[in-house]
């Protein structure tokens, strides 16, 4: 990038918040993706003038702008693979506005999904949408990459949320989209396009989010299963039964160890798999609950069950289950975790296969789910400077992401296509979608310059 | 249009299920919405692929198309303004699928909502956006206007419960969209550009949607208010106190006489308001919300609160509120029912200035809202042959949704915006999102050759 077009976006921010320093580019080079590219320069604007008077650069001059909050994302969304500027939102970090009579909420993108919930549950609130990331993960990289969550069973996920966005334009233009009402119809749904598309059709700049009440109470199980066929059927056994958890988390033998080494919480180390349940709602009716899944635990031949005494205890497990991924990215130079999604039905026989093909490819895998709405996990564990098993790993990736299609169901339940899974995006969308998508993609970024080389 | 193109056109459908004879014609040429226009043929296809042989030939010859299910739609969505076909889809009414497993069900656009929602019933389940026509609405035009319903307020809208449509395009070209899986974030959310989209994107022939448990119980209360400002306080210190009903609808006076005189079940015609609560969910919590909703209503000056004794009088309440718009419409020849919709705690304000304005106009109105999303339906009774009430409502209607806009409202919480509110929408919408919405429009339709003439 010439000296002359750094010097004109280093002066669209406030001073001391732009650097083309090379261990700043170090920094935004990589995520958890594997891959890594160098951007040219990164620019941490404080509000959305600013944001548009980068893109109104970038515009002109044709340089890519790739979008970042805490780069948690894990299908290579933030890496930079065709340089040019890196625009960290994680400044721009102020919840706006919490209006407890009308459960809304109005915030920055740059905001820890975390410290969201903290606050709003002080109004006695929730906003559900929780991935494992929490405390780290930027609200506007959630509405990037509309991220779900062990709640997103009961409550949905980031897009059933949003009310309304402003959204940067690749030429710098602001976009309003919806509103603050509960319900709104007016035009288009601009909204829900934003919300998932990865960065690649404009910049989040401010949201609005609806929020609920937060629950008067809730129970947590933990249960264990010496064999993990078990554990998916009760998985399906506790949905047919009409109860819809809060969360319904399998862990299999794999990342059972590696959380119990980290931390020594008294997991079982002799089963195949466990279960965690939570249940919310009105404290009148969660016994009764509790007592129906117990019974279809027993059912499925569980081992153990716990019911956990307190919050804390509570907390405790659901703290082991977020920490699962990277507990386990510790265990080998490299993981990455996929999340490929089929209907709850087909759970069994998917992580059944996962297993199989790990097995047939000799790579080394452990099982995580959002059971309940059987979205997997698996967290592939690898050193990618072996070439060899890298391969392994690649030929094992495709072949789960071929039998999640083959059994009804996706590439991505939460995580995204990015450059992760960009190559295989034509195996589920066809060549219709792909063509109105690339159009969509065409009108709204002319240039393509936002977030190119990714999915779209 | 020329016969040898009617003859195509026919020739796309099987034998029997096209017309031109001008009594079909009349029979297209309007809706709910005040203004007619005649198409010049309707065609009724069966399939994905007679619709999609129907949309080549318009789209070879630039024909307008207007798909249309039973014509419910209170926007004047489905008036062929620029003639041309009317795609009637109302016989491609097949409940393909209910697979109570995974909560999912394949459905054709044809099906009437509330026959939907008895056959989901039978396995214990909930398809919960039930417009107040669900014994006539198609499910493919609720998909069209992303229709509401009482049930939004704790359930969500018709975007919520869509997992995948097949959608035609104008150029006859199938779209597939989104799948069967619960979670799905591969790609541009597709399924939510369609929904709400009013026909003007393409023609959805097949949709999969989500299920829910049906609740195990329910209660309904109807309260009774001298004053109506009283009854929306009530609706604002419900959704305060945490409960998130099922149903928490407000009738006026004017509202309840219609009702009353029409059903006879004695509803009281000397209070300025009643409000129809419903609470569901587990049975053992139930009591507890009635008691705290009691609690509430009291506080509120309620001089009257019924807890229905039974279903049947639950239904009766019910039935009495699906029935208040047509009921109304029995009144005057015209009416009109609006959707402005505002934050909830802007609710008393905005009836107040709805009655208010409708007293400077001159204008007669009854005030029905689903109350607990700030979705306010005023009924407009008028004779549109008298020019100057036409004018009158006129004017009426825009000073309406100037304050609905003011409240931090929008033009429409659930019936959309058709041609009715075509000439509002830039009130709402800047011209950046107006841009994006055309470009979008154009891509997907470039000959404008859907559902032409409406708000895009």
């Amino acid at each position: 990038m010439k000296q002359n077009i750094l010097d004109e976006l280093v002066s669209c921010v406030g001073k001391g918040r732009a650097s083309y320093a090379p261990e700043d580019l170090v920094a935004y080079s990589y995520d958890p993706f594997i891959e890594e590219h160098r951007p040219d320069i990164v620019v941490y604007p404080l509000s959305t003038e600013e944001v548009s008077a980068v893109m109104k650069v970038a515009y002109r001059e044709s340089i890519p702008v790739v979008p970042r909050g805490s780069g948690t994302n894990l299908a290579g969304e933030t890496v930079p693979v065709k340089g040019g500027i890196v625009l960290a939102l994680s400044k721009m970090d102020k919840i706006l506005e919490i209006d407890s009579r009308n459960r809304i909420a109005k915030l920055q993108p740059g905001v820890i999904n975390f410290d969201f919930q903290q606050a709003v549950e002080k109004h006695g609130l929730m906003y559900p949408p929780d991935p494992s990331s929490w405390k780290m993960a930027t609200m506007g990289g959630t509405v990037a990459t509309n991220a779900g969550g062990p709640k997103t069973l009961k409550y949905g996920v980031t897009r059933d949320y949003l009310l309304g966005l402003r959204v940067i334009l690749a030429n710098g233009d602001v976009l309003k989209t919806g509103g603050v009402a509960i319900k709104n119809v007016t035009g288009y749904d601009l909204t829900r396009l934003i919300c998932g598309s990865e960065g690649t059709l404009g910049i989040v700049t401010e949201m609005t989010v609806r929020l609920v009440p937060k629950p008067k109470g809730s129970r947590t199980i933990r249960a264990d299963f010496p064999k993990l066929e078990d554990s998916s059927n009760a998985v399906a056994d506790i949905i047919g039964e009409g109860i819809v958890p809060a969360g319904l988390e399998i862990m299999d033998k794999v990342v059972i160890s590696a959380v119990e080494a980290d931390t020594h919480m008294g997991l079982p180390l002799d089963v195949d798999a466990i279960l965690i349940i939570e249940v919310d709602g009105e404290p009148a009716a969660l016994q009764d609950q509790v007592s129906r899944i117990e019974g279809v635990l027993t059912k499925n031949n569980a081992s153990g069950i716990v019911v956990a005494k307190d919050q804390a205890e509570a907390e405790k497990l659901w703290s082991a289950r977020r920490a699962a991924f990277s507990v386990m990215a510790r265990l080998r130079p490299n993981a990455v975790i996929e999340d490929a999604t089929v209907p709850v039905s087909n759970l069994t026989l998917m992580i059944n296969k996962t297993r199989k093909i790990a097995l047939r490819h000799n790579v080394q895998i452990g099982v995580l789910a959002h059971a309940g709405d059987g979205n997997l996990h698996p967290v592939v564990l690898f050193d990618q400077r072996d070439q060899a098993e890298l391969q392994r790993v690649d030929a094992d990736t495709e072949e789960i992401f071929r039998e999640a299609l083959a059994l009804g169901g996706t590439l991505s339940g939460e995580h995204g296509i990015g450059m992760a899974k960009a190559r295989f995006l034509s195996m589920e969308l066809d060549p219709v979608a792909m063509r109105v998508s690339k159009n969509i993609k065409s009108v709204l970024d002319p240039k393509n310059i936002l977030n190119p080389g990714k999915f779209i």
